[in-house]
């Protein structure tokens, strides 16, 4: 079990590392918090991500999700160990609630799905495409936020 | 003319203020570029809303679009002299093409509404809902995003 989870460790400071590679991410002040039952969990502080009203900006909202998803596929792939770039195609964001607290988002394969397919596919024909769901929630648990969108991970060539 | 000129002026120099006030906008480098014909522009580097793979991060064109349309709804309501909070209320986003120049967006009202008629009702009620549009493009005029969302604005307490 020791070396799953210090594998576990070394994929999620891999991630880390992508994202402070992202001078965007890297503003909002993003960590990488956790990866538990197939969810992805990210953190960000409310002072990098603030709007005009003293809540979480609408902008930072939909970035924490996007990533979050985006790292979800990402890891996926990389426990795979298949080699994809990641492509967001399309969301959708309903904004219920304004945060005023920081911004903890966590994203899931949508339940049609499952990764071993996803996976299974983009490796026999070089491409695949996955619905994610995604939201950030207050420290309550209550989301704030939802989001449902489209990825495309594609072989890298 | 010339006060007319001064005062659009005065206004997105207003405009760009409560940009700078906001950490993410900030650190998105937003400038505001020019409002004509009713459709508001705001441009951001690259460098600074860049991805892992040399391109605009997502996120950075969804934060872009999101405040290219929340500053149409401001920019109309302070026209109005109407004090309004405004907060994005839901989103639809179509990423068509990756960009790798600096990203330039603009936002406009959906074509089945008038100003005058979100601002009359925004005054009467208090409160009003806006849809707009707002495209992330590239040099030669292509779009290579494009985002639909409803704007609440409600009277200031």
């Amino acid at each position: 079990m020791a070396s799953t989870s210090t594998s576990t460790d070394d994929k999620l400071t891999a991630l880390q590392a992508i994202l402070d590679s992202m001078p965007p991410a890297r503003a909002m002040q993003i960590r990488v918090q956790g990866w538990h039952a197939d969810r992805l969990r990210l953190h960000a502080p409310l002072a990098a991500n603030v709007n005009d009203k003293a809540c979480a900006f609408g902008g930072s909202l939909a970035s924490i999700m996007t990533l979050a998803a985006w790292s979800q596929c990402w890891l996926q792939a990389h426990t795979a160990d298949w080699s994809a770039d990641i492509f967001v195609a399309d969301s959708q964001i309903e904004y219920q609630k304004p945060l005023y607290e920081d911004l903890v988002a966590e994203a899931w394969l949508d339940a049609q799905s499952q990764w071993e397919d996803v996976i299974r596919n983009g490796k026999q024909k070089g491409r695949a495409r996955a619905v994610l769901h995604a939201r950030v929630m207050r420290e309550d648990g209550e989301s704030v936020c939802r989001m449902q969108a489209r990825y495309a991970l594609i072989a890298t060539t």
